[in-house]
């Protein structure tokens, strides 16, 4: 077997590996393929060597197949290929109020534990979900990013019918846009890069560009001045931020998607005056990835599409290299086999 | 008849006003108290000059009786106990869903038209709640503000049960307070001004001293660790907008119920990692109204304690300056008969 390693210092290493046998409850997976994902590029590039452990076996974007079980599993089968929710829960507490792909004691599998870059990888078996046979294993690695953009979707209360704008277009964003049309929604996507705009377009969706036009009188027009019910702030940008609040309608949304280390000004007098509201949403639940899968299996996601490219694990070094240096690409897929 | 205008350059002006006799749907009133609330406040200090035309009758906070009626008014008789809700519903805009309370043609009376601080006062029948016969005139010049508390409290989705951390004690912010503890849950109230906090500690409510204790600390044993359920931002201040994201637990809510005409540092960053959310609230709907009256009747609202003086409508100027001098006053109400 292998397995890629984050060894610091914008070093990805290639290690031989040690398949672990499954304990009761686990369940040892032959990983298809692993995605790489911004959390991976900012793991790459030093800014989470506070949480994690070195050497460490990055990637959490997977598809496998079950390769051994250990005792007491009976929801899969050798052979089955599955996709991976890659949540530990820890010990349950009341600050968490049940929720617990966002408790307190959840440690996450590939930041907080060995990830799945690498060809063996052994997990509990209650991370899986069973993929169906028609699905691709390479669409099977875009399952949990889906799944995120499943569980924004549904955070922001989306209904048939709706306006939505989708602000930052890298793979989340196009997901959720993606996710939001499925619901029944209008979807405007924008965003900086003209590449993964013109690729948005190309996917159906009305995009603007926010260094082109006002993105705000954009919405007005769009909208016959009724502006949006649900907007995504994606981009993790102060101009993001900026313009979040301007585009809600009365009682609108605005589903906090991406990661913000810094306090951003944000305009409260919105808030108040016409009473919109934000939801913070982190990860997925269970149903996420069940609706993801639908999703999937029913090729809605255009997920041909997103993948920009598949390199072999022993190339992960320079497959994030050429991540850091192309921002136009979408998804880039490591293939573990 | 008399009627205290603001006249700019911090002046009420007493004038002998003129009764306007009402046309159909309308009611003329003789208004009994009104109240000073914070934005007559801000009227006063020249903030909203931009605003309002000049000379405006400020005041929104009222008790009256019914003193005539237009043609088409069956909803109240003369003599009749009322408040006022001071909202001008103008014309639908698709951009409001509905809720005309923050709709786009509002127009608040009071501010934009002219308002209730003068012994006669002609209003559309359908602003009026009649007032139950117990509750004394003062108490339902304390029914408008009551009914802002109500709808925040309500837009937090209290519950039964929940902690609520209050930050800021002033007029609304004790009454949201009041109104939260009447839902069942358990309030914190967080204040500076140790006059105001000592009042509140007399109501029986939990207090904190922000310039004494950390109150995030404060919070952690106050909740045995499990953290706020609902977080209400009534401060205005930086200080509340830097706390308000420390205090919720997962899915925590925070209601924005302060103005804050400029862009504050927000830690967006909780609102992603515990899944949080943010409320914007203003003004009230019919319901708030009926609930606050509900529970001033019950004397529930500890209304003698949170009037702090009563003035006649001629030294209206000299109370305006006494509210500006006396940080330790919660409400002052001006007798306009």
């Amino acid at each position: 077997m292998k397995s890629a390693q984050y060894q610091g210092n914008r070093t990805i290493g290639i290690d031989a590996g040690e398949a672990i046998a499954p304990g009761p409850g686990e369940v040892r997976l032959d990983v298809a393929y692993c995605g790489v994902c911004g959390t991976d590029i900012h793991i790459y590039h030093g800014a989470m060597d506070a949480r994690v452990q070195l050497p460490l076996i990055i990637g959490h974007e997977v598809s496998a197949t079950v390769a051994e079980v250990g005792a007491d599993v009976d929801a899969v089968k050798v052979g089955e290929p599955v996709a991976v929710r890659p949540l530990q829960f820890g010990e349950r507490a009341a600050f968490d109020k049940g929720f617990a792909h966002v408790g307190k004691n959840l440690k996450f599998i590939g930041i907080d534990l060995p990830g799945g870059m690498q060809s063996s990888w052994t997990v509990p078996a209650y991370t899986l979900h069973k993929l169906p046979e028609a699905l691709s294993l390479e669409h099977g690695a875009m399952i949990e990013p889906a799944a995120v953009a499943c569980h924004d979707v549904r955070m922001g209360e989306v209904t048939a019918g709706e306006s939505c704008v989708v602000i930052g277009g890298g793979p989340i964003g196009l997901l959720i846009s993606l996710v939001a049309r499925e619901t029944g929604a209008r979807v405007l996507l924008s965003e900086v890069n003209e590449s993964r705009r013109q690729l948005a377009t190309t996917l159906g969706l009305a995009t603007v560009n926010p260094m082109q036009q006002d993105v705000v009188q954009f919405v007005q027009q769009w909208t016959d001045g009724v502006m949006a019910d649900c907007v995504f702030e994606v981009s993790g940008s102060a101009p993001g931020v900026e313009v979040m609040t301007e585009l809600p309608n009365v009682r609108g949304r605005i589903v906090m998607v991406a990661i913000h280390p810094q306090p951003k000004p944000v305009n409260l007098f919105k808030f108040f005056w016409s009473e919109i509201r934000m939801i913070g949403a982190r990860l997925y639940e269970e149903q996420d990835f069940d609706r993801a899968i639908e999703l999937a299996a029913a090729d809605r996601l255009c997920l041909d599409r997103l993948i920009t490219r598949i390199g072999p694990i022993e190339e992960a070094q320079s497959t994030f290299e050429t991540i850091d240096s192309n921002p136009d690409g979408i998804k880039y897929l490591i293939d573990c086999r």
